[in-house]
């Protein structure tokens, strides 16, 4: 090896050292720079000349004699090995450096289509009061929750693998509360544990829809729904609403054949719409005689103000073809990422295994802390306070909208969940919402709930995760925007 | 409403009564049997009639007038609502009952083919000695890690909604690990957090691969890779192995294109080869040419014993097409349920946005605490800890294994990783495996790991999660199994 080689060992000194020199002399030997029997420097001048340990430098060495690059012989040095691997000896001279600027390959088409979609939430936009979907995150009860986690956290049973499908006695546990407080017909074989909604949603999209199906959604509705369709390659047929609720007599209507409808029945999202039984039992009955699957998202069902929610479209039948999803983000905390699925009997399968494809099991310790939570009651206490402290900041945040706000600004609200809308006739609700984020304050525009043509323009707001200092500000700077 | 009608009001008495009669009669008025302007008993006759509380029967029947289902006029009682539904009022004769016996839409292909595949594992089998992949979870430093989970249990910080490509924090800590241990050529930007390693392959299967598409994969190999591929419509293009890991010059020779090539270059899985730097060189060579992407399935490189593991193909080449995947199911621990991938920084968007619609983000306090685990310097000490104790482990039953086994079966052990492989030629390996599984002891047949014809009949043993009683146990019983 010349000392013009020698000096040509370039390290970046804040770069690990010893896998830069290990890349770099391997480098050399495979294409051919340093040839089959060159000696080598001793390790004492090489880590000399690149002012790094000797230590660092017999290490790489080692590694290399070890991998057939070098060979030692005593009393003499090491040399780059006389009987190099077949590929070196191939003089195709083919510099690796030289070819390192080509292209990658491209994705599929899954790949370049979500790539399209808007990107995912800034980190500092994730905490701002009024961002939708935000429990009380104070109000959460940490201790109980973490007296509950301590008697699991060393468990070895849990610190292994788990089953896909979900933890056993969550299951249980979840399946008991749902048909309980939702009317669902389901046992714990029917329970998928996801991690989180979203999950959830995948889940059903990847296993019930392919390429060109057509899927029914709600409009305005639910964002990521629409992407995680339009991923699987889904044409999205977007049904209007009837007094804030999907319009069931439309869809009646359309003889268009399609193999999922995405539905927000118990607090449409964003519009807030409660559908009645009687329009739940006619869609119902169209989707068995159409053969289209519905995925019920419950997602905030647990806060209805003033009457117990309605049951789940789930319950209401046997053997209809309901896909059941919610979410433990907004009855506990987004930070756990756990939701869920029920899927009638027969599909169990599927969906059980398609989650061991996707991600696998979730996280063990989580599940058990939940399932204890639910048993021991903890659960539907925590329910009932929030029920009763999201009213109080419900009625609050009403009354000021509707005592302040200019019109034609008006208020939408309906008396379950944690966010309102603010429909805002005129107005630029993305340039509104902005606005909002300058001053500290989460939203999302209503405009982006439509999939296609922009019919209303608005805030959504999410008030769960707000104080009545906060509320007040809110409107006061809402109402400047508004009026200007 | 005659008595007749009340008597078959039928509750069961298992399940919740509330909704049960809720569901019946909102049913009953939907379905005609119960017409508009209908007179309903009182809710004290009712309760007795049903045997159930009287506050159940006022709870039903005030959500009901909520509903519009029922009225009520003071002095007279409850009715059927005169003005119901327009759905209710048109009589098509439909009965609920007699439709909810269809059958259940189709499921996609995807869904088709996924429920084709093997289920999960048993429970019982998750935690019993030698099933592969289990770490020694006795030796998980959970003094250490409770401590560090009780800093971040109550932070509002974590208890919202997070980035889904990961917490930055970890995503920082980790790069600088992989750069340091693994050679990659890295940053924070280019790591995304995923639940467990089956979601970073099934990131990688969905983002490069279409229907229709090539994929190489090792034969032998993983098989949880395989069906990962074979969900997302992949042809699966077997390549063999040279030397116990993939022959390279094979590959070259085969001028077939393919999207993908799943490899386990640093510990072939199951056979335990190292592909060494030269033949890394050329299958860059080779993928860049061609235009493939290499999933660099990096699983159990920590575990090596004698070396230090070759460096990752990753960081051998700038631009090179390789998405690198590993998890903290064997370093930490499976329960916790956390992997990663690391991919060029051009694809971030697309592989971010997917994981943000596969799943959203990963759980939070566990991200946290994983990155102070590596920040503190315990990651590296408890790596090296395991790597001197599976070597103990490694060497002791590799000797029992030789000096017990009868001939012609044989022991294919590499100094690395936390199993080892035992060929058993002439033995029918799945009724070996059962039968081991009968004595408490776990396995995987070695014929399960080729994807079409089965070449070679074994056992893939795990050995990080056995004590020294249980591997001599094990070969005991595994010489009377051969012998017979």
């Amino acid at each position: 090896m010349t000392s013009h080689e020698l000096a040509d060992l370039n390290l970046d000194p804040g770069q690990p050292l010893q896998s830069q020199l290990y890349r770099q002399l391997v480098r050399w030997i495979c294409v051919g720079r340093l040839a089959a029997g060159t000696k080598l420097p001793s390790s004492r001048r090489l880590a000399e000349s690149l002012a790094i340990s000797r230590n660092t430098v017999t290490q790489v060495l080692d590694q290399m004699k070890a991998e057939g690059f070098l060979t030692s012989y005593p009393g003499k040095g090491v040399f780059v090995s006389p009987k190099l691997p077949s590929y070196v000896e191939k003089p195709e001279g083919q510099d690796w450096q030289a070819q390192s600027n080509r292209c990658l390959p491209p994705l599929s088409d899954y790949g370049d289509l979500v790539q399209a979609f808007p990107g995912s939430r800034e980190n500092e936009d994730l905490l701002i009061p009024f961002t939708p979907g935000l429990p009380d995150l104070n109000a959460f009860p940490f201790t109980i929750w973490n007296k509950l986690y301590r008697r699991h956290q060393s468990r070895l049973a849990l610190a292994g693998y788990g089953q896909s499908q979900g933890y056993l006695p969550l299951r249980q546990a979840l399946a008991e509360y749902l048909r309980n407080s939702r009317g669902l017909r389901c046992n714990a074989e029917q329970v998928i544990i996801t991690n989180g909604a979203q999950e959830a949603l995948n889940l059903c999209a990847q296993v019930t829809v392919n390429r060109g199906d057509r899927v029914y959604i709600e409009n305005p509705g639910y964002r990521r729904a629409r992407s995680a369709f339009l991923a699987v390659g889904a044409k999205l047929m977007p049904v209007s609403l009837a007094d804030k609720h999907l319009d069931v007599d439309k869809l009646v209507k359309s003889a268009k054949k399609a193999k999922l409808l995405f539905i927000t029945p118990t607090h449409q999202y964003p519009m807030g719409g409660v559908m009645p039984a009687s329009e739940r039992i006619k869609l119902l009955d169209w989707a068995t005689q159409m053969g289209c699957w519905i995925i019920e998202d419950d997602y905030d069902s647990e806060f209805s103000f003033q009457n117990k929610p309605v049951a789940a479209l789930q319950g209401m039948g046997e053997k209809t073809p309901v896909l059941y999803m919610g979410s433990f983000s907004k009855t506990l905390l987004p930070g756990l990422r756990l939701g869920y699925l029920v899927t009638p009997s027969s599909t169990v399968p599927a969906f059980a295994q398609a989650k061991e494809m996707l991600s696998g099991h979730s996280p063990l310790v989580t599940q058990a802390v939940v399932a204890d939570f639910l048993n021991e009651g903890h659960f539907v206490r925590h329910l009932q306070k929030m029920r009763a402290s999201y009213m109080q900041k419900w009625e609050h945040f009403c009354q000021l909208i509707r005592d302040t706000l200019p019109s034609p600004a008006r208020l939408i609200a309906s008396s379950t969940g944690m966010h309102l809308v603010i429909s805002t006739p005129g107005h630029d609700d993305i340039t509104l919402s902005k606005k909002l984020r300058s001053h500290g304050l989460g939203s999302t525009p209503l405009s982006l709930f439509f999939p296609n043509k922009v019919e209303n323009t608005g805030l959504v707001l999410g008030f769960a995760n707000t104080e009545h200092k906060q509320r007040e500000e809110c409107v006061k700077v809402l109402t400047k925007l508004l009026e200007k």
